[in-house]
């Protein structure tokens, strides 16, 4: 298929949970989200692939070359933030299904490859409506339980699998046997942009974890009550939510990022001081030393603030995500098929959590950046120019290919070990 | 009725609704303000008195001595906030059913009264689940409109209206004509109990008024957007909740009392910088210079953190109240009534809204005030004393005889001149 046809296709998809400000509402299985697998599927099966959802809601498209042969997957994910942006994850997966149809064509004049292509559209990536994020492919994985995230429940107590079964995707397919993973995404960040650099090859991700910070306090009358007297519970929680920027702003620039994303307080009326907040602190470094020095630092702001404003907070560790390291030679592949394309390539980080990292727990996996416009994500307007998704395209296109051919054998064998 | 069936009484109003701790969660129109309503009404039919509810709700229960004379009502508000306490209101309405049970007992043996006596349980002073507080009084008084008030709705979109057909208590009774008002409730505040004085003659209330602050940042990816890059209305908010209590520090001790007690934010998911926020700052002060002083003083901090953080933020003026003077006449019928039964007074104001300012605009009214263990009100733990109740209920029963026997006259006739 031409650029033409994938951009047309982009900018198609990109219309379903449109919003006013050139953004996209689409949160894990919407009528939204049912929208874009519809499309998804109609894909595929004008192609004539198998369509096949498994019971979490991944969705994949499925090419067979050599019966029982283990499968090539390619994807992302095309759920989205409330008010998020049009290109995080749907690039991924539009872009696999383009690269998916030419690597077809190609096969079909030969060399035929000896293992099968399948593109995947991995559930609940963005963990906005149902925590935590990246489900679907961490229940592929074995990372996550599946019967604990069907049970998972959003805020209205809808569980993942009511709401999968109610867009008609909560499936009984089975899930294919891998011989490796690539996804491409936008980089979300400004390192590409600021270099002028066409592609990146993720070498590893960053060190993350959360902290959920619980406030307590007493609630008491807002007009009556002495200030001497307040236990204010969102007062702590102003406090916290600016020691967790002011811990950040201690370490070398760009090395450590984190803020407050969740928050919630009650009994949230304007007559009375708040009792009780809760808070997820969302702590991410390049280095592993890092996270674990700020979060000993917050720990001890949480002391004093818990002191000077005679409150009880706890702090749990949770969503904790070691660096993971891709094998040296998909990013050595992705340098080498840049070279070979004529596009400018770096090793890069990832900052964001992917389905591609846990994905690389269980097959040798790898990771593609393209540029992100002024590096904003997760809000309407995210960007990057079509020129940027296009080499993407390509490159992904030449990656796939090459390791259908087993350019990526020397790992499995290595980790077969 | 003796003392001890009116703490009977009270201790089984308490129940309704009741919490863990010792509080009560019953916000208007709720079913357990339905339940707090029919143990009203049951008490004033026990009686053969008439029971009326007027269309926004107000409840009312009415002795007629002589036809066609005005009343002296007496009340207070049966509803709470959630897990509030179990005195604020409950206690000003429980009182003025037993006072006037007691008065009427009285008339039999003369004096009789040349008007007549009715008792009130407000709808909706708290304000939580409806905005604004107060609001049952203030459309009795003509402040609010009825028709818009009736709109109103909670955060669920229900409607006053619809809460109120829902329990049953769309009334449709006549309102009756006044001859003055009287009501009683603790303090909220711990000036009686510090100076170990009974009774307070409220005779002004603090000027108060609210602001509410919109802030405006942008949405992006908590954890691959490099913190430079951040335009965090979350961030700003909790600045700016730290400035409220800043500037209240600023001035002197106890001349000013101020906080954010209503606070919402979007999208409010853990891996996405807040884009926007929304709260309510609540200033009060004895005085009004006071307050319109700390207002200046926040505007500035509010442009200034806009500046700082490339915010946009709003801040509207609403909910407005300017000192009310309650008639000097009842405050000193308070003291003498106080002294004659040898009871300690003293002249106190009242920092916190209540039904009695909005009745003041209408009619002569007076506010008794009783003491408060610790100050603390709003919160489940807020507790008075049998003994300051007896006293109170004492004190309620022998001002309003007094009142029924003319002793405001003088004021009606300031009043009316």
């Amino acid at each position: 298929m031409s650029d033409a046809a994938f951009l047309t296709d982009f900018h198609e998809v990109a219309l379903i949970g449109a919003t006013a400000s050139g953004g996209v509402d689409r949160q894990a299985a919407t009528p939204e989200d049912r929208r874009t697998r519809e499309w998804f599927r109609e894909f595929a099966e004008r192609r004539g692939w198998e369509h096949r959802v498994d019971a979490i809601g991944n969705q994949f498209a499925l090419i067979e070359f050599v019966p029982d042969a283990p499968y090539l997957l390619l994807g992302s994910h095309l759920d989205s933030q409330p008010l998020g942006g049009r290109f995080d994850g749907a690039y991924g997966v539009i872009a696999a299904l383009h690269a998916a149809d030419r690597i077809q064509r190609r096969a079909e004049e030969g060399p035929r490859p000896d293992r099968n292509l399948a593109v995947v559209n991995w559930f609940n990536e963005e963990g906005s409506r149902f925590a935590p994020s990246i489900m679907g492919s961490s229940v592929f994985a074995g990372i996550m339980d599946e019967t604990e995230m069907l049970g998972t429940t959003d805020l209205d107590g809808v569980s993942v699998a009511e709401a999968l079964e109610a867009i008609g995707y909560r499936g009984e397919g089975s899930r294919p046997t891998l011989a490796g993973y690539a996804e491409i995404h936008i980089e979300q960040g400004r390192i590409l942009e600021r270099e002028g650099i066409d592609l990146g090859a993720v070498d590893f991700s960053w060190y993350t974890q959360k902290l959920d910070i619980e406030i307590h306090g007493e609630q008491s009358h807002t007009g009556a009550t002495a200030m001497a007297d307040r236990r204010d519970a969102l007062v702590g929680a102003a406090r916290l939510i600016l020691k967790v920027r002011e811990v950040v702003a201690e370490f070398e620039p760009e090395t450590l990022v984190s803020s407050v994303g969740r928050f919630t307080h009650e009994p949230n009326s304007p007559i009375v001081v708040p009792r009780h907040a809760r808070l997820v602190a969302d702590l991410r470094s390049v280095s592993k030393d890092t996270v674990l020095a700020a979060r000993a630092r917050l720990l001890e702001e949480i002391e004093r603030v818990a002191a000077e404003e005679d409150l009880e907070i706890t702090a749990t560790d949770f969503d904790v995500r070691d660096h993971q390291r891709f094998p040296e030679a998909g990013v050595a592949l992705v340098e080498q098929t840049a070279a070979d394309l004529g596009l400018s390539v770096r090793r890069i980080r990832t900052m964001a959590g992917h389905d591609s990292i846990a994905m690389n727990r269980i097959t040798p996996s790898l990771m593609i950046f393209i540029p992100s416009v002024d590096g904003v994500s997760h809000c309407e307007r995210e960007f990057t120019r079509d020129a940027d998704m296009l080499n993407g395209l390509a490159a992904l296109s030449e990656v796939a290919w090459r390791m259908l051919q087993g350019a990526l054998d020397r790992v499995e064998a290595e980790a077969a070990r």
